[in-house]
């Protein structure tokens, strides 16, 4: 018996070591890198002196510069989207289960590339590199706080478009974006046709029609609310804390689904004691959501949430005419993975899209993601899609 | 040639002569009644003092009061549901489409009632009469502020069977109501099973589940938020009518449906130059709701809203055990319509109740209203299921 347990720790041993050999060979280690610029000129037609970003790589550029696939991020993302910065992180960037050595996007073949957008939520996140209103502002040595131009979406474009220049690349095999980051994907086909062969929109849009400009809206509103808000000047004293955790439990809720938020409070009864016996208390589910808010808003900045609001707000492809006017420009082939439960970008918007691309006489392929998580299943539920995005990049389908 | 302009002339007079005659005969007149009680006890265990409010009726009890149908209203509505107080009102009751003489709720036949609820949000209206946190609380001479006790749909349900019985009324030839009207429909058929011959919930549910909840949570937020709103202590100086009007944008928006608001706003272009130019200012399309929802906040109370949202969070059919528990005590039989588009409540809501109420062995049709408007369509489309409703009260379907 003693010698079948000393048989079956060998075995344990020899299995975990084998585990953690093949995990050290899948993990893919990642460093942040930044880039600046001594002035930048917005859409708007403002200068932001002294620009700086971060930015991520999978993945190695080959000679001619031919192989990169720029990843564009979603709203409360950043450029981390794929591998761990150590062995210990927690967890891996979000497209992870598409992106790395063998995987969907192949960085044994492509240079993977993504950039930290301006105004990016998590400025106080030590892993990205920003610039927006908590920045300091070279002229005053002051946070900007108001002071900071609106920036649009052609602006976060325009300082990808920066950094890979910097590196020598003209030209993208494809660009690939969830949610906002489908906004800068079809951004990128629409301004600068000739550098896009290939786009990817997941959980995308063509423009913010007027139903999404009021959703959106909806976030900003929180913050502005918070008295400490305090017309955004609140970078030498207390933060609106309160409005930026109410902001993002909106958020979180409308980027879910009642299915996912459903089967993840299965406790959840409505005549909970607390909130029946005293107005100022809540149900058990509003302090969970509240809870996870905080924890977020903690390395977020509430003006450069008003910055990303007005700068979906501000979208519509090309940033010119009307989006039929601005699909004309397109010479990338396109493919759209909405999700099919999706109730912030909802399906029929990659629909209108795909229409206006047709229409154009382009060439738009369209396949649904499903799952439980509604707007979400554009990050948690990309790899069902594995199969199309391959054969997309690979010209076979 | 003048004659013929003559003989035109009095054509139109006569045509409109006998369009004002059949106007007059339509046009259903009501008036609002008042009801007090010395003491109401709350499902929670408190005691509220003088409670008043308001009820209509429309139609004529008969004898052995056995035609009586109870109208429960929704979130933002009132005892208002048909006819006008005065010819010159702009619009009639909310469901005037299918309440009145001849129409499908044929007010020559059945007696009509409906009763404004406790905390009712339009507070400052004057067709509206209730009880609530900016009532005068009669042991202090102040108003009650948050010291009201939380009251919950039971509690509206128990005023209404106040107000009947006062009428000598023990009978319901059918309750019908819309959204937190459904509740109250519900909530009749569960507590008061024998009062209760058919129950009708429109655009319903039949609890508020995680996901409703938080979204009910989301409509507080901005008035909590509001700096004005000092812990719910402001009727003596400033109201919190920011906060209120950012409550009543989303509650709106979220009430409709894109196919809706993105129609109403034709002209919508992202690109607008004011918000591009200035983070302070917003598009069109946001100053178009929020005008509107400050118009509103004029009659409404910040309070009110809280207490009305708090209502609904606490809602579960019976108020007791779980919602198939309760469903066995049902003895109506059941008709619900949902919105096939509603995004606020959605249809999958209706379809959980209707699936509790047939594993409890119980009678529940199931009809979906369409239309552009979302969760609204249960209020402005119920006409389109007039024989189904019609069928169902004559126990023709």
């Amino acid at each position: 018996m003693r010698h079948y347990i000393i048989l079956l720790g060998k075995l344990a041993l020899i299995l975990c070591c084998s585990v953690q050999l093949s995990w050290a060979q899948e993990t893919l280690l990642v460093q942040k890198q930044s880039f600046e610029m001594e002035n930048f000129s917005t859409f708007g037609g403002k200068t932001i002196k002294q620009v700086k970003v971060g930015w991520e790589s999978y993945g190695t550029l080959n000679q001619d510069k031919s192989n990169v696939i720029l990843v564009t991020h979603y709203f409360s993302g950043n450029s981390h989207a794929a591998g761990k910065y150590s062995q210990d992180d927690a967890k891996p960037g979000y497209w992870d289960s598409i992106i790395g050595p063998g995987k969907t996007i192949d960085t044994n073949r492509y240079f993977v590339i993504s950039v930290d957008s301006l105004v990016n939520l998590g400025v106080h996140d030590p892993h990205v590199i920003t610039t927006g209103p908590a920045s300091i502002d070279p002229d005053t040595g002051n946070p900007y706080g108001l002071t900071f131009p609106v920036v649009t979406i052609r602006d976060f474009v325009n300082v990808q478009k920066a950094v890979l220049t910097s590196l020598g690349i003209s030209k993208l095999h494809a660009v690939i974006g969830a949610s906002m980051g489908s906004m800068q994907a079809l951004e990128w086909a629409t301004a600068y046709p000739d550098w896009v062969e290939r786009m990817i929109s997941v959980i995308g849009v063509g423009q913010a029609d007027a139903w999404t400009t009021l959703t959106l809206e909806q976030w900003a509103t929180p913050i502005r609310l918070d008295q400490h808000w305090n017309n955004g000047n609140y970078y030498q004293q207390q933060a609106p804390l309160d409005g930026l955790t109410a902001s993002l439990m909106m958020i979180t809720q409308q980027a879910m689904h009642p299915d996912y938020i459903n089967a993840l409070n299965p406790q959840h009864w409505p005549l909970e004691p607390a909130p029946l016996n005293d107005i100022n208390q809540s149900h058990q589910v509003v302090n969970w959501l509240k809870g996870a808010a905080q924890a977020r808003a903690k390395i977020m900045d509430a003006n450069h949430l008003l910055y990303l609001v007005r700068a979906n707000q501000l979208f519509v492809a090309g940033h010119h005419d009307k989006l039929q006017q601005a699909m004309k420009r397109v010479k990338a082939k396109c493919l759209l993975l909405p999700s099919d439960n999706d109730l912030l970008l909802m399906p029929y918007m990659a629909k209108e899209l795909q229409q206006a691309l047709i229409a154009a006489g382009k060439s738009a392929k369209l396949a649904e993601i499903s799952g439980p998580m509604g707007h979400l299943n554009g990050v948690t539920g990309i790899s069902q899609q594995r199969a199309t995005i391959a054969a997309f990049l690979a010209d076979k389908d």
